[in-house]
């Protein structure tokens, strides 16, 4: 099974762009009345008849919509360092979108030796892993912001009126989003596992640092904003397989 | 804290070939009488003091071992077949290495697209891996051989006087290891995540086939010799990332 993308989507027609055109009718030589399958890159599967086998721009008529198609029963965001080495950084975004991931967003924590990163390559491969792992949604690269920004958006407090908070433990996550920080330094830490099964929330959000670790100052940021510290157990990870055995964890938590 | 690797060992005496040597002395510029950490591979640390910081041979006085070092507590066999692009395979490998794993065997299929690969690079990968996730065990990176001469290795009966296995029903697991085998096509299988919490046995081997999925027959076979079915839930997953979600698994239940 091969699965096109397009979000050139209106009424019941779907447009393949020239790249996906020219895969569809030229390499796997497609003709009109073809049944093809194209997925909205949203989470919806469409199967579609093709009728205009056009190799610069290819026509389908959505005949059957699947909503949900390749999907998973949680919401995950993977906070990330970027690596040192990009191409591990991309080998993880490909990993975790075959394994099931919603969004990816690269942070630069204080002690992050790669403070730049690209997405646009980051979105081919996650795009392509999608269509090779047959899910209909493609999960979202975040645009890079610091660790700090990050927590900071992901703060219970920060759209409501200050309230003080009197120790670093942590808040209770009201606002339904199970948070976790995974971080190497010695502290007072659950396994992923356990914080994972000590939860009803599907809506997840994982924080792993860069090679350096994160710095204390965000681990205190992360924990008044109600992130859990975690660890990931007793191996020592390298951050990207970090982020995909944070990834596997969750994945696990519903097989 | 930086491992180095030796299994020439004498007494208490340890020699560092010529590339450790020279990564000791001439890149980490360390002299007589301070102390390193040499691993030797089958799970012992050594502290060691250097004695003589030759750069072709450094030669260091065992002071203190640690057996276990950066163990797991279990033992893990990835029988997987190679992908048809090796790149992939050696990530796994070093992934692998970094959860935890004792033994990688390459396996090869009937519908195994790359039918020789060749293990010195892959040696080289989980003795790097190892060093770098500070494991003072190296897993085995066993000799290629077919999914079906590997599975008779693993029969229960293989080595006993012949039984006659009255159906396919999988056999009691009686000699102590956990035989798993992951494919794609239809059949009767539990998650591997029930099949591994099911069972008390830490000794652990999951055949992973090739992009092609293993033939009936070999899933025949492995049933037969006692090896389970299981899947790894609903993502499809390339070869590799199937492999380390199977070592993940394994991981989880001990986290």
């Amino acid at each position: 099974m091969e699965l096109f993308y397009s979000n050139d989507i209106s009424g019941d027609l779907v447009r393949l762009n020239a790249e996906e055109s020219a895969h569809c009718v030229r390499v796997l030589r497609h003709r009109e009345g073809d049944e093809i399958a194209v997925m909205d890159g949203r989470g919806t599967l469409l199967w579609c008849v093709l009728e205009d086998a056009s190799v610069k721009e290819a026509v389908a008529r959505i005949v059957r919509r699947e909503p949900g198609f390749g999907s998973h029963p949680y919401r995950l965001t993977l906070a990330v360092c970027p690596t040192k080495n990009f191409d591990r950084y991309e080998w993880m975004a490909e990993k975790a979108t075959e394994i099931g991931v919603d969004v990816i967003a690269p942070v630069i924590g204080e002690r992050s030796e790669r403070k730049v990163c690209k997405t646009d390559r980051l979105d081919r491969i996650v795009l392509s892993a999608a269509k090779q792992s047959l899910k209909a949604a493609v999960p979202v690269v975040a645009e890079p912001v610091s660790v700090l920004d990050f927590i900071k958006s992901f703060s219970d407090s920060s759209s409501l009126p200050q309230s003080p908070v009197s120790s670093g433990a942590s808040s209770d996550p009201s606002v339904g989003v199970l948070k976790l920080i995974a971080y190497c330094f010695e502290g007072e830490k659950v396994s992923i596992k356990e914080a994972l099964e000590a939860s009803s929330l599907s809506d997840v959000v994982v924080l792993i640092g860069p090679e350096g670790d994160f710095s204390p100052k965000e681990v205190a940021a992360a924990v008044r904003a109600g992130f859990r510290p975690v660890h990931l157990g007793t191996s020592r990870l390298r951050t990207e397989t970090a982020a995909l055995t944070a990834a596997e964890s969750v994945y696990f938590k519903y097989l």
